[in-house]
């Protein structure tokens, strides 16, 4: 049995994996034989391999995101053949819900301003920022998904007991959390101070949050992205940044990354962007072996995959 | 009975609070007669008035810090009038707690530098900003004081399992994490990942973290503070930042506040300063006086303080 990587591992991390799958062979590099007792797939296999791989049964893949992969297509395909699609989305649940805990707190507590403000205590200017920096305790929040970084997300929020739902298209009954379905959204929208933005990227979401989503909003209320950007109307966010609809815009993603110098929200009031480093973590790549490796056993012992897909 | 007050309250909350202490009445203004029937003092009454007020018996300062009263003569006049002198630390421990929580989020997720970054996914600037980012779980933290902040913190930060110890010049016994004492400090120092400065300014205080102090830290260790701006040899703390022992300092109190121009600390690398706006949070004025009210009604029932420190 052979295991296709186009994963780049420093050395030391390339022996790790090849000692932990052995007698398994990982084939690597542009010159790699495609051959039928190739298996496994780890990393970012290219769609158009997966045909010329009659053995392969199983895709591990290295981000958490799987939009290449979300076609009727490829979900036939995949049914037909009986492959099996995995991500690594618990790899990055938290550093990117750490991510956006850090937005939210770099919020309330107004750092971007204060951090550029040098005044003395009593002075106008000093009353005003201390007097627009909160507390998160209590605040209401509306997550747009209940994936794993929502749930580490809620988690780490819980001592600040916020009033905390999710959206999910219908409720599986294990939320840890009071779940909304979408047409309980509006209702939800109108007094949430914080509405936190984890959606992934497929026919569904795209574009879910636009100018009517964000006029749903309570005035002055925050929006965070650390889903995808494609799935935010994004000249309806600029707008809103502008009429103060929101007060501020939070966003690790964005459609396309990064953007293009001239992007309205490049200047829209109180747009703070990250380039997409909300999963990044010392040690990724070696995090990211580890959980193939887990599942590599797993699928050894024939027990159910972590984090399947499809 | 009369309350002398020098807080600055709007007309709703002089009402709220007039209504509530009646029939006690409030004293107020430049003009107000100090006389012998005002028994409290409550806001930042100068240390000058206290002499002339015969009949007073408590003092409620709306400040965490009585650096200015905490004096042997103040102490003894204290203790020969039975006088006691309460403070609203507890009203900024949360807020307190939030913003040093925000840093640290804020380092972990190195926000200053990814809010100014835009470079697409894959690239070498990429990989080192992602390979930068990192998790708070499970990492080291020293606090240089356990008060009423740092409780807070303690569980605010109970998500992330990070290893705490706590700085205290005895166990009482009662503390929630791990307590050291001064001697095992260097040893706790050379560990730790982030140490956090808590500290009152006092005599036993003033110039604590010093050359010594940065140099038995952790190289690349993070330096923050929530305490006070004396408590610190800020030259120390600037050359420490310049010669890379510290990876980054961030400090919401700072002696004197602002900084001046031309301040070593204002040029040092990855030195991130507020401007003392920590304890601020929306509805600090009713936050205080709902604080002094508690107080008011268990010395009118004879009940003991909260926050009483002398």
């Amino acid at each position: 049995m052979k295991i296709e990587c186009n994963l780049e591992l420093d050395e030391n991390l390339a022996r790790t994996l090849s000692e932990s799958v052995a007698p398994c062979e990982i084939v690597r590099g542009p010159n790699r034989s495609l051959t039928p007792d190739i298996e496994i797939a780890f990393g970012q296999p290219e769609i158009a391999i997966i045909d010329k791989l009659d053995g392969l049964r199983w895709i591990h893949l290295t981000s958490a995101g799987y939009t290449r992969y979300d076609t009727p297509e490829f979900r036939a395909t995949a049914a037909r053949r009986g492959l099996a699609l995995t991500n690594s989305s618990s790899v990055y649940a938290s550093p990117c819900a750490e991510h956006l805990f850090a937005f939210m707190l770099a919020q309330s507590r107004r750092l971007p301003e204060a951090l550029r403000t040098r005044v003395a205590g009593g002075t106008p200017e000093w009353n005003r920022l201390r007097g627009l920096s909160t507390s998160l305790a209590g605040e209401q929040v509306v997550m747009l998904g209940l994936g794993a970084i929502a749930l580490r997300l809620i988690e780490l929020l819980a001592p600040f007991q916020m009033r905390i739902v999710g959206l999910r298209r219908k409720r599986i009954g294990n939320e840890p959390v009071p779940v909304i379905t979408p047409p309980e959204l509006p209702a939800a929208l109108a007094t949430a101070g914080h509405v936190i933005n984890i959606l992934p990227d497929n026919a569904g979401s795209r574009n879910f949050v636009d100018a009517k989503f964000f006029n749903s909003m309570k005035r002055g209320a925050v929006f965070y992205n650390i889903g995808r950007g494609a799935t935010v109307v994004q000249e309806a966010l600029a707008d809103a940044l502008r009429r103060g609809q929101l007060a501020a815009a939070w966003l690790d993603v964005t459609d396309p990354e990064p953007l293009p110098p001239g992007h309205p929200l490049l200047s829209a009031p109180n747009c703070f962007i990250t380039p997409h480093t909300g999963g990044g973590h010392r040690n990724e790549a070696e995090t990211l072996v580890r959980h193939f490796l887990d599942n590599f056993y797993r699928y050894q012992d024939g027990l159910p995959f972590l984090g399947r897909v499809m």
